[in-house]
This record gives C-alpha cells, sequence and structure tokens, in this order.
C-alpha cells in the first residue's frame, strides 16, 4: 500500500503536499472510484484532527451561532447520500504543458478527478438551523490546513455564494464510499460541492461564516483564478466546472494490435448540465463516431462512455469531444485555452496510440 | 416602415412566414431592442387573435383547469417584469454556411437575436393556481400557426420540464417594452423562456398542458435539434442556450480608415452562468485583448460589450471569444461545429474588414 492508504500505483505528483492520481486504468474501471485510488490534492501537511475533540463552528451572518460535535451533526441533521465526481481546476494540466510550460503548476493528468458516494447532512439545514440572516450574500469555509506556497502562508479557506451553499445537493460529509472519511480525505467532516471545483469542497473543516463578501483568502482571491493567455490582472474566478471529457482507456503511449479496441473515457457537464453526446475521432477530427455513454448517478457525477474502433497500424490519434444539454462543444486545440496557470483543460483530449 | 412595424432596412429573410433580423448597427446601438428592430422568426402566417374572444386554457394534470381571458390574468396574478434576450436557435448560422452549404435552412447573421422588456405573469403561478399534478413531469404551449413545412403540416406545440417551467422567470407576457405585444410577436400573449432558444418562448399561446411526456410535436421531437456532422437519427433537443458572443460593429466588410476604431458586440451566458469576460484579436488568435463588458440586466439577458482598437491598413479580421462564469470558452473554428441544420453556431466570431 502506498502512502495515506493509497494504491501501490497511484501516480504521485508530490508527497507533502501529497499530491495523487489514479492510473487512467483504475479510475475508468468503477463508476465509484475506490477510495484508494481517489485522487488526492493538498496545499499544506494533511491535519490529524481528534475527533472527539473536534466541534465544528457556524458563525458570522446568522442569528444563533452553533458548535457542533459530530455526533451532533450525525443526530440532530438527516443524513443524505449521493454520487458525486470531484474535479481539481488543473485536471488534465498535461495537455496544455505538450503546448508549452507551467513552471511551478503540478503535471496532473486526466486522473484529478474521482467519484464517491457521499454521506453527510446537508449545509442547508445547518445554515437553517443558526439562521442565516437575509444580508449573508456568501459563506466561508475554514480549514486547519497551512500552506506554505500561499502567500502570505494562511490556513484554507474559500466561500461559494449563498444561492449555492443554500442548494439541497450541498453536503457536509462524514463518510465517503460507506466508510467514515480518511485522513487524507478530510477526516471528521469535509464540504462536499457538487459541479464546482474540488478546491470549494473544503476538508478538515472547522468553521462554516456566512458574511456579506467571498473569501478574501489567498486561494479564492488569488488562486483558482484563470488568467488569460494575455496577462490579466484578476482573471476569472473559478467555481462551477465546464464541460470536460477525457479518454481514459487506452492509456496514452500503448501499444496495441491493430483491430478492434474498446476505447472508455469519461465526460462532465458541470452544474445545471447533462452530458448529450460523446464522439470520438480517428482522423484528426474529419470522421467523429458516436459512443455509448452512461446516465449521470445525479448531479454533479460524471457520465463514462465506451466504444469500439477498429484501430489501423501505425501512429493512431483518438480524439474525444462531449456536448452538454445547451449544444455547446469543447474547444478544439489546446492550444486555445492554454493559459499561465493551466486551469480548465477542456479542449478535445488526444490519446496517442502505437499500432502494430 | 417595412412589413409587421418592423424598419426599413430589416434583413427580411422571408415574407411569409415572415422571417427577419435587424442590420448588426441597428442591434448594437441599444441594451434593450426596439420593438421595430426586434428579430422575428416564424413557421408560418402571423395568426391575428381577436383579444375579446382569445382565451388561455391551462389544463392536463391539473385539479383545476383553467380558461382565462387576458383580463383575468392581467387582474388574477402578480405582473412581473423582466429585460430579456431571446435568440433563435439558428442565430449566427451564416458563419457556418461559410464552411459549407446548408440548404432549406434561413441564412441568419448575429441578428437572430434581441432584447426587450417583457411583462406578463408568472408561468409558476398559473400553474399552481390551476393545480399542477406531482407527476407532471413537462409543460407543453400550444398556439395557432399553422407551419407547412412541418411534416405534417400541424400548429405549433413545445414543451419545457417542469423545474423550468416553474422556476420564477418564465413569464406569460403580453407586454414588450411598455406597450402590447404587436401581431407579429405573439399578440395577445407569449411565453418568454429565458436562457433557452426562442423556438421555446411560444406566441400566440392559447393553452398551457401539463403532461408526463415531452411534446411530440414535429418543433421538438424532429426540428430544432442538433445533428452530428457524422449523421445521427436523432440528435440532441435543444433547449438552454450555450455561451455565445458576435461583433456587431464595425459590420463584416466595411471599409474603414487606419487608426483607432471603435468594436461592439454583444456575448450571452445562457440558463444559470454569466459572460465572464471577452477577448478580440487582430492577428487571427495569436494575441488578445480584453474588452469592457457590461452586467447583465437580469437573468437571460445579454451583455454588451466595447473597446477600441488600432487598425492597421490591409484586410484586417476582427475575432472575438467568451468566457462563461465556469470558465468554458467557446470553439475557435465555424468548421468543427458545423452541422447540417445549422444550430448552435459558437464558434469564435470574425469580420473582415478593408482598412485603408
Amino acid at each position: 500500500m502506498g502512502m495515506w492508504g493509497k494504491r501501490d500505483d497511484m501516480v504521485v505528483h508530490g508527497r507533502e503536499p501529497f499530491n495523487a492520481e489514479p492510473p487512467a486504468a483504475a479510475l475508468a474501471g468503477a463508476a465509484v472510484t475506490p477510495v484508494d485510488a481517489f485522487y488526492s490534492r493538498n496545499h499544506g501537511p494533511v491535519p490529524r484532527l481528534d475527533p472527539a475533540g473536534w466541534r465544528l463552528t457556524v458563525d458570522g451572518l446568522v442569528a444563533r451561532p452553533l458548535r457542533l460535535t459530530l455526533d451532533a451533526l450525525r443526530s440532530r441533521f438527516d443524513a443524505t447520500e449521493a454520487t458525486v465526481t470531484l474535479q481539481c481546476a488543473g485536471n488534465r494540466r498535461t495537455d496544455l504543458t505538450s503546448v508549452r510550460a507551467i513552471p511551478g503548476e503540478t503535471p496532473w493528468g486526466p486522473g484529478a478527478l474521482s467519484t464517491a458516494r457521499f454521506r453527510g447532512a446537508r449545509l442547508a439545514d445547518v445554515l437553517d438551523r443558526a439562521g442565516i440572516a437575509p444580508d449573508a450574500a456568501h459563506v466561508a469555509f475554514h480549514a486547519p490546513d497551512v500552506s506554505a506556497s500561499a502567500d502570505p502562508p494562511q490556513p484554507y479557506e474559500v466561500s461559494v455564494p449563498r444561492d449555492r451553499a443554500l442548494a439541497p445537493d450541498v453536503l457536509l460529509a462524514w463518510a465517503m464510499n460507506g466508510a467514515p472519511l480518511p485522513p487524507v480525505h478530510g477526516a471528521p467532516l469535509r464540504v462536499v460541492v457538487p459541479g464546482w471545483i474540488g478546491a470549494r469542497s473544503v476538508k478538515w473543516l472547522t468553521r462554516v461564516t456566512a458574511r456579506t463578501t467571498p473569501s478574501d483568502g489567498y486561494f479564492q482571491a488569488t488562486a483558482y483564478r484563470l488568467p488569460p493567455a494575455g496577462g490579466d490582472p484578476e482573471g476569472v474566478a473559478l467555481g462551477p466546472l465546464p464541460l470536460n471529457c477525457a479518454v481514459l482507456t487506452p492509456a496514452d503511449g500503448a501499444v496495441l494490435p491493430s483491430g478492434p479496441a474498446e476505447v472508455t473515457g469519461y465526460a462532465l457537464a458541470g452544474e445545471g448540465r447533462t452530458v448529450a453526446r460523446v464522439e470520438v475521432s480517428l482522423d484528426g477530427g474529419r470522421a467523429w463516431s458516436r459512443v455509448a455513454l452512461e446516465e449521470p448517478a445525479g448531479p454533479g457525477a460524471w457520465q463514462r462512455w465506451r466504444t469500439t474502433l477498429g484501430l489501423p497500424a501505425g501512429d493512431v490519434h483518438v480524439l474525444a469531444r462531449a456536448w452538454d444539454s445547451t449544444g455547446a462543444g469543447m474547444p478544439e486545440s489546446p492550444a486555445s485555452v492554454w493559459n499561465p496557470k493551466g486551469y480548465v483543460t477542456n479542449s478535445w483530449p488526444r490519446v496517442r496510440l502505437h499500432v502494430r
């Protein structure tokens, strides 16, 4: 077993902060990702919180501030379970680094994304119990993990707008895949915001604060913003996820015999939408064929797809593209979406096969 | 004055059915499009309904079917006013026909889109009064305009899912820009579904029917579906709009002096999102500059943008692209989004200027 209970063959991008993604084939193998394969994105050392001493504080613009034990959360609120896919804002970054280097950022492949059955209380119910004030336009999440790479170094804090916080799908989760959260995934409690970048699904949650403005912490005001290729002092704060897809098997660079081959992957539509269609091409995008696409297990869950392609001998590139329920597709080339932070890699994915 | 009270210089694509769009400069000139410039998309002759004899029937899976006069709608329900942009699913089709012909479809430029202040009752309030049943998963809209181009010829009918029908922004509108609806825009009553293709905002509404399944009428089951380039018997039913943008001024093909020139256009994020950024390029997409972008007047309203560019002498192409609040951009080339019906033209818009 690898670090933090992960599979031995995880692709470990860094040991501390621990950053690792599953090999594509492991991700492809299950609709719900086993915990030992679930990707892990961290900004500092993993905090070890004592569940007995841990409390969740709910404060700020609320009528009745709360201080809750884990038992209180579990016993005083309805529990909800949902299949949710979390995705790092840097997922698929290596497709951009193939265009131009992105120094200082983790080279995530298509595995900075995983799916679990999360169980917890609805954040809306907790905020309702606390009596969130009408002027609380944002809800901030605080955690004790301190990032040395933040400027200045600081504990993790981000926020979501009030409407998102009060939607019934946002959970304060204590379990994933039927077991208590392990330390590396936020024990004893984490936020789960379906359809948003993983950075808003705060792990090791200790405090929820209702406030008038978005978080001004480093991870929202400075990091996790999309700069344009041309430079932009501010950038677009990343929150809801865009449409995306990836090819998982065969792996990029695989050597295969010619003839029929199964090709699998995933697509994710992001908040409020579903994936309507996925197509693949073997000739650089001139001819496309439609693949078989799973229905999503719920809002914010990925949709896996599969097809069988007849592979000719030679160097073969498999391209994929998806459409969402608005008819929106994906940009063709990684060059057109390249940006200095390597966020939102949503160009057509490509795997290169050597067919004998 | 032109047909149906429109400006003399409307671009008229057909007289009956009447299909016309405003010249780009007229569209660019106002945040709320004057009624005489508002685009008009029809599938049959414009019905002339007698307001005195007209009734709205609300039936199907409801506890209390209704039959309402216009006075009853205006007096028995709260009136709401909202700035909404309507967009035809074929908007910007000419960008696709420049790649390959699309026979039999109207060659809309970037003006198959307009914005008005609509005033009416909330559809949700009317359905609540009627007592919509729990198993009513869809709400259909019926109108008396008969399309000879439908197969078989039939009156207009489409539907929206229950959740969309019950959202507070969907209106049954009797007025636009402070005056009663004119005949060509649906008098006496039309549906307004912000953020969805115009085809769901049914004009000359006579009947609202709660039902278990989507409409099986021609305009939803057969037309207004996105076929892929590779052929697909079914296609994706078009409903919510994708991110899009266009350049309005200078007009495509304009002859201009070199030096600073104001460039204006619009962007539209579609349901549940906003436009975060628009950029323009003069060098085919290598260097981009950010433009000044208006905030939307409300959900479903366009966002106008403007910038000043220094035009060099020669043939100059202005490219534009937008990002929405998820960080999603737009496909680069019309070739990549070309489809046999010419729907969802959301590639980077391009205007060609001759600069002296």
